[in-house]
């Protein structure tokens, strides 16, 4: 079953048409014609069984025949993290949390970060695709790039970490430290690392500093990690 | 602190010769000269900390000042995946499972793999640098991609795992299945995943049917979350 995406749908529609790029796809490259069954998702939780009225390859109508509701997940993961000065490196970690699952994406740019600009089309691109590829129903929400103390201001959820290693200390696991079925925050940092002082901030806005494995890992490795993590404690 | 690979030092040795690559890059790119302090592992838990005697962007000389030997982890993880079509994605896969800690990789072809072509040397380079990156001192074993059923007559682990989502049943997870302290083996379908056959033969050769949580995983990124599933219940 192909799996596409309108966000523009409502729950009480009785039928639709795909997106440019979807009607493209369903018609000339998978070949689908009137009658055939499709799944459509709003990203909202909604998947609709439905049926291609109008195989139109720019704008494809289907019938939607039923609908099912996935209820929100009894936790929610957010990852807000720095921009890799590879781009390819932060799209690859927006691809395998969407798959793996996350409900938030948030960038922000800190005192060490070598990129200074984020495109987000290309990246809300690649989580849709990668949500459609994973078969869910929910599209997480990504958050445009903001300085580092802007970010922490538009943090509420109540487990909160900063995946850090001190000089001197070693601090407890993420794993160890988070507790299952509730709303997390983790922040990690740029290639060049945090500073002192967005360290300290982070702390005084009610962050733990936590540790995510003995080896030292790449930016999107981390963010990666922190989110396989959350996802496993809730199995 | 730079850190080089060296395969050939012994732990006896009092001075070595860098690789041409890192020779180069020592020199050339860095521009460390005679008298600088440099770390070496050899890839099987040994590191040296050296100092350059020989600038020489071809074959750069060091004096050995210290080794250190790290013991290996108290538990050995083994993923076995088939290759997946776009090449990117597997060596994505080995970048990100050797930052995070595994000891062997394994490649098969199985009856539904579409590439049937896996050339090596690509793959040990990255791990190489990614064994570098994350400042550790083992360098995982990869092998050679072979047959299925050739490759279920090399597990020789105790903990054996299949990643399999079967049409009627919810299998337990990895993380949830696998015990602390021990040797895995997982094996990782490709994109057209196991056949019914295949999967009965790896049953018969006592590996556990597990699943990798409830979203359909891409090749790649099942292998990852199976290494990371198996390194976070060592924690």
């Amino acid at each position: 079953m192909h799996l596409f995406y309108q966000p523009d749908l409502v729950a009480s529609a009785t039928a639709g048409l795909l997106t440019e790029d979807d009607s493209r796809h369903a018609v000339k490259t998978l070949r689908l014609g009137t009658g055939e069954a499709i799944a459509v998702t709003d990203g909202h939780g909604n998947r609709y069984s439905a049926v291609i009225s109008q195989a139109d390859a720019r704008k494809c109508g289907f019938r939607i025949v039923d609908v099912q509701t996935t209820p929100f997940r009894p936790f929610a993961i957010r990852i807000c993290v720095a921009p890799t000065k590879n781009i390819d490196r932060i799209e690859w970690f927006v691809e395998k949390a969407v798959e793996i699952g996350i409900e938030r994406i948030s960038f922000f740019f800190g005192q060490h970060s070598e990129r200074r600009v984020l495109k987000m089309e290309r990246l809300e691109k690649i989580a849709v695709a990668a949500m459609k590829q994973s078969l869910q129903s929910y599209l997480p929400q990504l958050d445009e790039a903001v300085p580092f103390p802007k970010l922490l201001t538009t943090v509420t959820e109540s487990q909160r970490f900063v995946a850090h290693l001190p000089d001197n200390e070693q601090p407890i696991h993420l794993g160890k430290q988070a507790s299952a079925g509730s709303e997390y925050a983790v922040l990690i940092g740029p290639e060049g690392d945090f500073s002192e002082s967005e360290i300290k901030q982070a702390v005084d806005a009610g962050f733990q500093v936590v540790t995510l494995g003995p080896n030292r890992l790449r930016t999107e490795t981390a963010a990666m990690t922190a989110c396989q993590v959350l996802n496993f404690i809730n199995v």
